[in-house]
């Protein structure tokens, strides 16, 4: 025994030395993993930084929507829509904190979330915030605060609401449409979500949709292009002929600066739906995404000049406006997925679409005051399918997607729209339209010192 | 000697094998600790950069200042609102930079902090920035950049300042305006957050008051009511019969654009005023407040539009619009600590209190052309009591911070106010404000091209 | 043998303990230093989040040009400029994908960079998002994320082309305007760029323009002048006897939120080309640029509005406004290198030199029309001055860049601006432009349904 120990603690001491220096190496070497890396925490802070920062610039996306539409009606219903919008993006907010965050995320099985009301912290961050440390763990390992989500996704279901607001303006009643948004913000986009980003079944087949070219747009487009169908045109819109009376927007500057202020906030809806900044592969993700999200509503601009010159005779400002916002749809769906060069073709592409739909539906005698449904759908759709083409998303699970949503919600909204017909009805009465809203239904004008020029009506 | 040897050889190896692989195994859970927690400097890094994203955005504040102004004032003003905002902003940078940030942060006693003039970086960072390494520990202990943090109070202060041009607009002269504003932040604001956020008696009694209900958003309230009542009510405001002519905003776009921008940068004024973003902690907790602060608009929004059917016979825009604001207010003294629901509920009660407050200045007759004092200073105070009632800060001290700061600001402005106009007049003449301080005081006319309705005057 | 190493082995254990505590002890220090730095990852992530989220915000400046330009002009001006500024925007940012950045960062010689067609992510970031784990050291080690930079770069290109947009409004073909935006922002400002940031020759001599004083607001400047002087003064401006008839703006409220957004905007400008935010070092430095950037242009407000009594009779808010461009064009080229007092002194200045040259332009006949020469090209050349002046930047040095500059930016423009004359022309046609351009030219008039005030034209 002795021998053997002896003779094993001879070499012992060697060995150790080399073991421990081995050993000693680790963790010199881990510091430098650890200097490498970005901490879990950091990770935290990061990834709930990017929410939060990112969430407040879609957020201001409201503001852009409020600017286009009231500098896109006639004078005489402008409040309305600065009315609406700020309603809208109220609405949504409760709306998704009372129900639709659960439905959309919590428990989601294969269609649907939870039902549960209210949503807040996890206990864990409840414990953290009251000052119990041994909640850290557990708080980091989420990966980012749960509020910080919520208010990231929050700012997303005013986008498609306001998007319907648009479409409908000078003749949709108030509160109407604040019925519809809270519909569509508690039920309608949640369910949609559940199926998609919650993790539902459109989700476990593959569908791609990095920012909601799909989800949130084109859900906004069909909600609103049922909402088109249900509400009619408005008076004089069309002709007896058939052909489009002009409606030219009766604030230009309005108008250009909403498009700036949704062009900003894009930057926040798609570089915040990379979902996280912890890592350089997130950031570096995060930076291709936001490259493509510019080039995509760049090549949007001058594609629609372009051709506008074609399509409508001359170059037109409103549809070059209009070819930003299909631009930065289109490019939605795979901003992270597709090449620089592809996110311009994908954006010029869409933006195309956009301005020949706006004269599809001037065809058809829909009557879109701001041309939602072009930029919003068909750019919409284009670019969920431009995913596959252009990123590898499979073309398939892709239409299946786009077929699917918009089934969904084109009927519900349909079915819901006429609900509200029968009932409160959709439409202001034909005098208040003719006063506009702003005088017939809110009675605050939006430039009461401001001389007008008469309007003319023509006998339809 | 062997036998020794070989005894002590013996047991020390595997001892030493023991006590090492332990002490191997620190170093090896210190590196797990160094990954999981955010590294000094890093946490440095995050507290500086959230006071200057936030601060960004909170300065943006003045934008939205001076859009709700000015599109709330009649045309023949709003120029005038223009110089005076972008006048007040500048003002106040200077006058906190010069005196304003050392007498609220700097040495601070009880009552008031140093009287130097200038502020700057610390030694260490100067140090720093001409290239010492030696200086980075120091200057890393501090917690963040000292002018970060000047950076972050200042954009503060010119919020104060904005709440009473509003009040006053459309006949308080232009340079005994700015007179105010220069004695307002360079002495009475930090005077009060001297008291608070410097660390003085109130802060030492528990006073709470997170982003300022009370420290920003009344003391603004309190200086504007005590303008009021110096300056009087606009001519014609007021019919001989007692009863208030209705004034409505000349722009309500504008004016919309203006509370979606202050909204948006509310996130950076009560997201900012966590003072921190270096740990999971404040990530969860700025979360938290951003999501409070959200709701609390929306809420105060939705139950303002309510309550105008009741109280103004219509659902009122510009009373929705303040219900924003008023909720917004109304939720910064405790976003930190209230509960979601609660925030909901704070939001709602600051935007009735608001709608109500409009009526009873009218009914007694004080003049305030923007509802600046029912906003802010209504709202201010619900906000600062809520923080006890929903947040369990104690109620006795908030009660006496809300009299204390109403006391000495009120006072004070009133002082000053009267001394203004004993020496150079606070009111402009009555030709001037018939005119419109646009043409008759600075000779710019806001919209110079468009013609306007003539305005009726009545016999008063 | 087995003595000598028994003889070693005794005192071995022991030296062992304490070489191998002392060995345990480096790796207990190092992570405490791992704990103390950023971690290299999470450096790559503070620096590339700072270009992108800085980048939004300058972005955002393009909507502040829209809006400062368009409620400068004249009503029936006001469309094209909100067609030229997003038009400018997008051209910009694709012309400087094309081709501009590889000109102006990659492989610069002296003079020039590669005349490379697009660009795009590292070899390593492409690997990286596909997965490839082993490309993150790679990537790690370049600081920050290449589209990133790419991205910020690019938004500084659009601020260049968006000051001569103000400056020949009115007058200048639409069509010859955008191919001179693309021959400015494809080759002519990355020239300049390659010479400066890019590393070539004046960057060699030791040139400081931290963020562009000459590099973006001279270049716009000289690019502006060439062009007013090839396409002359609007009809009328200049009357016979010489004198300058006045253009006051047509919307000041849209001319106020514009210097605002410019103002948020340049805190991007100006923080975000610290070009790094992962050390405190960095964060330190960024705080004193924010700081030194706001008291350049609240300096420059204060200073304007005194000196306008005098310079024009009267407390000027255009003159105001101009003020804070000014301010932040002077502080533009050393706010990381001056005190805060000399920021306050060189805002000032540079608001006086822009006033003064408002009225130096008027005398000499050059019509610019919303004042961008002085407050880009005249600031701009004092900031970059005062950086040697204040700063300690070698005067000769910046003399030497600013003659540079404006030799072959001011020669090459006013070629480009020839031949553009001499084949498409400069100018729209008399007709056009006393109709307006935008009911000439693009047939979309700014505010169609506001009665506007007749114009006078006198006979010249």
């Amino acid at each position: 025994m002795r021998v053997l120990v002896s003779s094993l603690a001879r070499p012992f001491p060697r060995r150790l030395v080399l073991i421990l220096l081995l050993a000693l190496a680790i963790p010199l070497l881990i510091p430098n993993v650890a200097r490498a890396a970005v901490s879990e925490e950091a990770t935290f802070v990061f990834n709930t930084f990017a929410f939060l920062i990112w969430g407040a610039l879609v957020m201001f996306m409201c503001a852009g929507f409020t600017m286009l539409e009231s500098g896109s009606v006639r004078t005489k219903n402008a409040s309305m829509i600065c009315l609406k919008n700020i309603g809208i993006y109220s609405i949504a907010g409760l709306a998704y904190f009372i129900v639709g965050y659960n439905l959309m995320y919590v428990d989601v099985g294969s269609v649907i979330g939870s039902f549960n009301f209210l949503y807040g912290p996890s206990s864990a961050e409840l414990d953290l915030l009251d000052g119990d440390e041994g909640a850290l763990s557990s708080v980091v390992a989420n990966g980012y605060s749960s509020m910080s989500d919520w208010f990231f996704q929050m700012v997303f279901v005013a986008t498609a609401a306001s998007i319907v607001s648009g479409a409908l303006a000078e003749r949709v009643k108030m509160w109407s449409f604040f019925l519809f948004t809270l519909l569509l913000t508690a039920f309608i986009y949640p369910i949609v979500g559940a199926w998609t980003w919650g993790g539902g079944w459109l989700s476990e087949m593959g569908f791609q949709d990095f920012a909601g070219s799909t989800i949130v747009h084109s859900v906004g487009g069909w909600a609103a292009l049922a909402g088109i169908l249900v509400v009619g045109p408005r008076l004089g819109k069309f002709r007896k002929d058939g052909t489009a009376r002009a409606t030219p927007p009766s604030n230009i500057l309005v108008v250009t600066l909403g498009v700036f202020i949704l062009w900003l906030g894009w930057f926040g809806f798609n570089g915040g739906s990379q979902l996280a900044l912890g890592s350089a592969f997130d950031a570096v993700s995060m930076s291709h995404v936001l490259v493509n999200t510019n080039l995509g509503a760049a090549a949007g601009v001058v594609a629609a000049l372009a051709i506008s010159r074609t399509v409508m005779g001359r170059t037109d400002l409103f549809v070059g406006l209009n070819g930003a916002i299909a631009g930065l749809v289109s490019i939605t769906a795979g901003p992270d997925i597709v090449d620089h060069y592809w996110a311009i073709i994908i954006g010029a592409v869409g933006a195309v679409l956009c301005t020949l739909g706006l004269k599809l539906l001037e065809k058809l005698k829909l009557d879109d005051v701001v041309g939602a449904v072009p930029a919003h759908l068909f750019a919409g759709i284009w670019g969920t399918l431009a995913a596959a083409i252009a990123g590898g998303a499979s073309f398939g699970v892709q239409v299946v997607g786009v077929l699917a949503v918009g089934a969904f919600v084109f009927v519900v909204s349909y079915l819901v729209w006429r609900l509200i017909d029968l009932t409160i009805k959709v439409r202001v009465s034909r005098q208040v339209e003719q006063l506009g809203q702003d005088a017939g239904e809110l009675g605050i004008e939006a430039y009461p010192e401001f001389v007008l020029m008469p309007e003319e009506f023509d006998e339809d």
